[in-house]
């Protein structure tokens, strides 16, 4: 069983090859010196385009393994898993 | 005048040539449809990477525009784009 | 049904008032002028604090509210309003 | 010499003062077993009062004891503090 269905996988893989290339931007703007407080707000753009990536896994996460694992009473340790995963993003 | 110095910079981009690795290796384990959890782990390991690219560009930051924008009495305006830039990883 | 189990309600309500004390605290130090590098490390204390309530009530809500919606086949509603949830926190 | 000058005080204890409030809500709302989302939310709201309060904190200790370290030539430690305080919200 895929954990992640193809609409998403696309839609997954679009925006990490967009990543790459911001990460590769953030490189160029340092070789050319470019002014700090550019940099950080386009490292911070990064930030927030990965985040995206994260929410989209979790969610798809949740509606996939962790839903099935509730309805095949497996519920307790999928959620113990979710909740470290959870914990590293946010707390 | 270059904002950053020679020796952070080489730092800067071989953590970005990492990172923009570690965004492929992403893309890699969704096509190859890994475990989410695992796949949410790299993400925030990255996250993680990210965050110390930020990190060290906004010490440079501080310690070479701010710090002579100070002593040169136009510290408020470069503080207020110094805490803009805060904000947006932080709060 | 109460959607907070007594033992975690116990938990969170002591968790909460050591946290107003700590709020109370950090006015005590402000009005005290104490240094500012200790405030702010006290105000991070206390988000952390926070923080770990909001973990513990995301857990419960998880293992009790959204479990229960998945077994009865409205997940998806749940799970949609639960991401909401997390995004405040983390994203 | 004063940390914070006095307006900027009165704001801060009176910021800290509704956080204090927003606290016991959240106590009340987890006793009367209100619904967990909606405690999450109000958990979410507090956090971002604190951050303000934190950000308010954090330009008022740039713009006087770090810009007071740098015209005196101390500001190297000041900003390493700084930036240790800084890594504790952010990264």
């Amino acid at each position: 069983m895929p954990h992640i269905d193809p609409r998403r996988k696309k839609n997954l893989l679009s925006r990490l090859s967009r990543i790459e290339g911001q990460v590769r931007g953030i490189s160029r703007m340092i070789e050319e010196d470019q002014y700090c407080i550019d940099v950080l707000n386009q490292i911070s753009a990064v930030r927030s385009a990965l985040n995206s990536v994260g929410q989209i896994m979790l969610e798809g996460h949740i509606k996939g393994c962790v839903t099935d694992a509730i309805k095949h009473d497996r519920g307790d340790a999928s959620i113990d898993e979710l909740m470290q995963a959870i914990r590293k993003y946010t707390f």
